[in-house]
């Protein structure tokens, strides 16, 4: 049998969602294009949603995820803080970290196979 | 902070989806009840819904997870077989250990506020 295991993991904080998949996404995005408009619409997100998720973090972190710089050629941007970029490495980790075990787990699986 | 990381499991074969939390929660169901119309009901699935996940299971499980009886008192009925019991029992377990990790690997984030 050709098992996988998946799985997808999000981060609260008081019980309201701080960081899953499509806001590493999101951050991931500004850290490379620089503005949080190029990034929503790179991923597809209206404006209004992108606003609202990087709010959503910026407001229950411990610091600020992002700063803004205001006008220059092109209009202002928005730049990721050294602590948004930690919190980037730290998910990808703990997801990373997490699908290894999971692999592990599997082998509980592929043994009653075995017995069976 | 008040952190809570959470997750969501699921195991595929060849590909396509096997067992996952919604799966799960029918063969418990089945096996309290005693019968797929009965387990549909009570989960708020369609029955044609709550068939294909169980064929699903059934078709792509390395052994039948469900019998049927016919007729007696009442028509017939659907029962867990010990395979079926046994990977709910390891889809639990894995989940519940993979719960404890995450709780571990969570540190990585609370370290990062302490340091900054």
């Amino acid at each position: 049998m050709n098992y996988k295991i998946k799985s997808r993991i999000w981060i609260e904080v008081d019980d309201r969602v701080f960081l899953g998949e499509g806001r590493i996404q999101l951050l991931k995005a500004i850290d490379e294009v620089g503005s949080l408009s190029k990034a929503a619409k790179a991923l597809q997100l209206s404006y209004k949603k992108a606003w609202h998720l990087l709010n959503s973090m910026n407001t229950s972190g411990k610091q600020h995820i992002t700063t803004n710089s205001i006008g220059g050629k092109g209009g202002g941007g928005t730049q990721l803080t050294e602590y948004g970029r930690d919190l980037i490495k730290i998910f990808d980790q703990i997801n990373k970290n997490c699908w290894s075990f999971l692999d592990q787990e599997l082998e509980a699986l592929k043994k009653l196979d075995e017995e069976k």
